[in-house]
């Protein structure tokens, strides 16, 4: 590309309509001149050839992707991973800001992902590494998109609960269980005091343990235990399988006595769980298989918040995703951005619950709490409580009481005292964890308090200034706002 | 776990029934030791409590995931990648092999990613950086599954073509030409040679292109370039779209004209393909994006080679991967690997045409030709036929005289005197490329042509050696073959 070529892939944010774009945050890493590489990652994710041979025309002002902001962080001698291209010089470590034209593929999430993170974003000329951070929507988007049905809100109605996070236990053993006795373990669990217990994600219709009678007996279980408690449960079914069955599946398992279904979003497809949403008539839960092999790295491949904001998208009533802790190898700071991207205001699309999970016991609910600093979400354990030494109904007694400590301020040692279920299991999988600290991005203001300036887009500019959090990014003519508040 | 659980997940792969199991290779960095690591690798994917509370019962004989090979490389300081995951003292790479129970999800796509790449594989204690290999199938699986309705010889007899590869022609400019410019650059590029002229992969069904009318007028072209040049052609449409809208946007295609449908594989989803397979009355083809960010780097992901497995799985009849040169960022024994991994004997499923692409042109032709050593395959220009300087017929045409060339040993220099458009091609995208030097791997005879004791795998074991490269490694029961000679 000359210099002119390159021109016409940058754009002045305030000179495009904002209706039009979605707003694309990706950290790249580029050997040679980063204003010709950013022009080139644009080019490849929209019109790569912009006119035709003989033909005087111009197609990049209605169809190409623009760079509005382009921020050079930092410039090192090699990338970040070793790949199959070598560096033709100093490699460059960007922040980039792309407006994309949305009118290019419409409100179809395979033609979405195709844009954002397909061959254009992973093949461009001199950008071997490269990581989309962030997306964001205008409302004339997200008007083409139905998004969860019931949402937080229609969650916590079907179970009567408005004042507490909402408990959920994967039956354990996962996988090989016959019908029978897997039933008896989520009736315990219910007794117990969870409000949701669910399948496992990698258990199938099999014939070892048929969704048609694990859902009988679940739903005869589900029955009883509410008669016995006086509270509304719900018995989550796994329905993941090839697409063409979900929907049959989903009226197998419903009608024998599922009241909400779990689908492994990327196994299955985004475009299959919108497809699935038009036709459900439960809650439909997200699991994460797949996720990590795309979000772990931080300079490689696609940020775990872009998928959270997908599943969302997809039409998911609570998304269980990577939680907290060591166990998880995920930041405080980036489960904390998926709990944002689930309950922050997104136009008419209602938020979901975020279901941050990975090997929790009663011992690490508060420290779930304190970092989410709201009751909006699930708390999934599945051995905590399904490996209780006393048994499943003493598992997930044991996260009520807890919970109940937590909300009076009480200690859990002070509370374990007088409270035989949750000192099992501290003797059984404690010792209770430290509290973590707090970052500073954790700990900053909500979004819409930040004075507007700092949301204004340095247009076309390159600077060697560190950008905005990524994590704090937001669409700056929408109305951004703050996640915790806003979660029903 | 004690070194009891950990022995129960390891087994001796003689004594397993073959037919019972998928065959998984890892490449795995554990801090710990290694076996510890790697059985809890097993019990995350499989079984992860394989007693109840109380019951005296074992469930990993039937429902475990067992290592029967593990070799540990290397130690090293550091993870390769830094990751938020401490490593607890040194880091050991490994690659282990894992006979992982079928019967735990069926023949069902999404359960088969959730099991192999799913939250078991990416959280394991210990294990912050894994790469899925490859993935070897019995029999009894493969029956389960439906592959190509054509594959390669179902292609060749639609086109009529039996010596020589596939010419495909990406039609540009991509995105924003209106549909009559559109069929007319097709009709060009099908007068000067092209086999199938195809739409981009971001190219949808839009208003300003839409796909009724895109597919009436193609279609009309196709028949009248067939007419001229005597020579059947396809026009393969692009259908991707949301999965609800799939068989719907085939019938529409095929019904105005197009002759074989494109689909973008992982962000529809492989299942999705599945469905559209049993729907389906005219070739599959695949196009690749989001696959890279999954498989770039070489110690993290998931290896292209899988998903190329599984999308021969899914049914498509072609595969568009990323083919040779600096451009795509890929290895040429990677490559290979994925040209194998589609021309390879599968039990009952037919063979796939492999496509490699990226930035062909006249001049690459012969290099991917010699790497891949056979005709079995597509190539895939895009601007190396519609942005020749002559248009897009003579761009095409380039295209055939540089295989004119090449099947009689011509140099292409000379053919170029008396050939103006491979002249004025040259001039435009050259210079040549320079030949390749073929790594040992590749020149490695193949596969059935190996001595048996070197496809043993050493049953539980531990050592330092060096493993079987994960390119050959095979299911060690079944009859692996050599790539090349198979295609058809």
């Amino acid at each position: 590309m000359n210099a002119a070529d390159v021109a016409g892939f940058f754009a002045d944010w305030g000179a495009l309509n904002p209706e039009e774009y979605l707003l694309l945050d990706y950290y790249l890493e580029c050997g040679g001149d980063p204003r010709q590489a950013a022009a080139h990652f644009c080019s490849e994710q929209s019109t790569a050839q912009w006119r035709r041979q003989g033909v005087d025309e111009d197609l990049r002002p209605r169809f190409a992707a623009k760079v509005v902001d382009l921020q050079v962080e930092a410039t090192q001698s090699e990338f970040s991973y070793p790949v199959d291209c070598p560096a033709p010089g100093p490699v460059h470590t960007c922040r980039v800001r792309i407006a994309h034209p949305h009118g290019n593929f419409g409100p179809r999430l395979p033609n979405l992902l195709s844009a954002i993170c397909g061959e254009g974003t992973f093949f461009s000329p001199g950008i071997p590494l490269v990581k989309l951070l962030d997306i964001h929507f205008p409302a004339t988007y997200l008007a083409g998109f139905e998004g969860p049905r019931f949402g937080v809100a229609g969650l916590r109605d079907l179970l009567g609960v408005h004042d507490r996070p909402l408990f959920f236990g994967v039956i354990k053993p996962n996988l090989g269980l016959p019908p029978e006795a897997f039933a008896e373990a989520g009736y315990q669990g219910w007794l117990g005091g969870l409000d949701i217990a669910k399948d496992d994600e990698m258990l199938a219709d099999m014939d070892w343990c048929p969704l048609a009678e694990r859902s009988t007996l679940l739903g005869a279980a589900r029955q009883r235990a509410e008669a016995r408690t006086g509270q509304a449960k719900i018995y989550l079914a796994n329905i993941t399988d090839e697409v063409d069955r979900l929907c049959d599946l989903h009226d197998l398992a419903v009608s024998h006595g599922a009241n909400a279904v779990l689908v492994n979003a990327l196994p299955v497809g985004l475009s299959a769980v919108r497809m699935l949403r038009r036709h459900a008539r439960v809650p439909l839960i997200a699991h994460f298989p797949l996720t990590a092999a795309l979000s772990r790295l931080p300079h490689y491949g696609i940020h775990t918040r872009v998928m959270t904001r997908l599943q969302r998208l997809a039409g998911f009533d609570a998304i269980i995703m990577p939680g907290f802790g060591p166990r998880m190898m995920t930041s405080a700071a980036e489960v904390l951005d998926n709990v944002r991207a689930c309950l922050e205001p997104l136009g008419p699309i209602k938020p979901s619950l975020p279901v941050p999970g990975g090997s929790d016991w009663a011992g690490t609910l508060g420290e779930v709490h304190r970092l989410i600093g709201g009751v909006d979400f699930g708390f999934v354990p599945g051995r905590g409580v399904f490996a209780h030494p006393q048994g499943p109904e003493a598992g997930a007694c044991s996260i009520r009481q807890a919970w109940e400590a937590i909300a009076r301020g009480i200690p859990l040692e002070r509370q374990a005292l007088d409270h035989p279920e949750l000192a099992a299991a501290i003797a059984a999988f404690g010792p209770l964890p430290a509290t973590e600290p707090v970052s500073a991005e954790e700990q900053s203001p909500p979004e819409d308090q930040h004075p507007p300036e700092e949301q204004l887009i340095l247009v076309g500019a390159i600077s060697a200034g560190r950008p905005t959090s990524p994590g704090r990014a937001t669409h700056p003519r929408r109305s951004p706002g703050s996640a915790m508040r806003h979660g029903r």
